[in-house]
């Protein structure tokens, strides 16, 4: 098989399966070449990547060792989306009545929610994550973006229980804009103690809803490892419900439904991102 | 720039925007090269596609033309990969109450969920689908994950009206399986008249629920252009409300909740894929 052939395969499998570990031995049988070989391609495609800011390849020594492609997305790259993005959430029609911002079409694009996906894992990428969470239903095709690119399972909180679920824990939390009390629900199965979870979001307003998943992780023992969203409204200080730290890809800073008035901007992504450019692998 | 860099970039642009139509003078333009050259890229990259079972490049000539990668699965990929999703649904600790069957954590996995959806997107090649519609929640992956190797947008059928969603339209349709009367809400901003729909569940029982969404498909004037299911249950043909072709990835064949019994089969996928493969594009 000529080196073209051996490259063009393993881009397309690193590509459909990003982060998943698999040693040499995996690609020489696939393509029936030597270790050697296959491990040049390898350096040839990790050149590559990186060159074109796709992302790289990560080589773990030792007996359990082997190659994994990790995709990131370049500062130039998220700053050219994140202000599209915040151009297209600015359209006037998109306000809702109570404050609410139209963005199912946004979510509802494959190839936008992929890249909203890639930007978070982007970040996300030294938080050891074993699994998304998110709640129905909005954020739904947003946490499958992120991990999708993290490798790990999605796990979505109900807001009733469900016969296709099985048993179930449930937890009463108070949404902090509305001050309604609210349920949530997880099917037992879906998460193990100490598993390090990725909490993810369409809109965070004053965070009741995060807030109500971190109480369910506690109910699970397992760890808040990240939060992510892709709107933040831009809520006084005292109305926030969580102390934790969070990434938001836009921020909603101003809403006006008389005057037809909106502004997003971004959100803290950017300096985040930033700073793991600075110190990291970038 | 060389020609393992260029088609390196090409095929991470393939495989991250499939089904998206692009002029040669984009690829030029990007990669600082002529249209030639660009050209002989591009049938390295078909040929390796084609060898190696990827999908192919399709070519669409004059002045809106360009190229696309189609993604497909092969018969072969197909049939190990359905096999072995039966074995994991036979287990019997996925026998619920009321004859269901426990898939949560099938469609919780990203690498699956995705395959499950080129295997759809590859028989809906010809079907000429300007989008995917699912019924929240369970559904949403793989819907996601079909429209993106479709390359377009998903909807998402609520059970109840949302103030994010901004007005909606709202049916009463019947459960075919426990004839209760459910209600189905769609945004308004969803659906065109005239759009060509593709209708995806994760679980067909008698067949109430894709029934619903194609009433909610007259509402909005948009048409039938496929239904794709996960797993259909073997209900007896008179118990069927729906009269349209289907297809189905796995079939459950049996379920005894007292003797702990459950067998999955393959569905009618690979039937249809074979006819395709045989007069068609593979």
């Amino acid at each position: 098989m000529k080196r073209e052939e051996r490259i063009v395969g393993m881009v397309n499998f690193f590509l459909e399966n990003p982060r998943k570990l698999k040693r040499l031995a995996f690609f020489a049988e696939q393509f029936n070449s030597g270790k050697t070989t296959i491990s040049e391609d390898i350096n040839i495609i990790d050149n590559i990547f990186k060159k074109q800011e796709i992302g790289y390849i990560k080589r773990i020594i030792g007996p359990t060792g082997g190659v994994m492609f990790v995709p990131v997305v370049s500062f130039a790259d998220s700053e050219h989306f994140i202000h599209n993005l915040c151009d297209r959430l600015s359209e006037p029609k998109r306000i809702l009545p109570g404050g609410y911002l139209y963005m199912t079409d946004i979510l509802s694009e494959p190839s936008t929610v992929k890249q909203l996906g890639k930007l978070l894992a982007t970040v996300f990428v030294d938080k050891d994550i074993d699994i998304v969470m998110t709640v129905e239903t909005k954020g739904i095709s947003l946490a499958y973006a992120v991990a999708s690119y993290l490798n790990v399972p999605v796990v979505i909180v109900r807001r009733d229980p469900k016969v296709t679920e099985g048993s179930s824990v449930s937890i009463n939390y108070v949404s902090g804009s509305t001050g309604k009390i609210q349920t949530m629900v997880l099917s037992k199965r879906s998460l193990q103690a100490g598993d390090r979870v990725c909490v993810v979001d369409d809109f965070m307003k004053a965070g009741g809803t995060i807030n109500g998943m971190m109480n369910l992780l506690s109910e699970f023992d397992a760890e808040l490892a990240a939060i992510g969203v892709l709107a933040e409204a831009d809520e006084l200080k005292e109305l926030r419900v969580i102390d934790e730290d969070y990434v938001s890809l836009v921020k909603l800073t101003e809403m006006d439904q008389r005057k037809k008035m909106i502004q997003v901007r971004p959100g803290n992504y950017l300096n985040i991102l930033n700073k793991i450019v600075k110190t990291s692998f970038l």
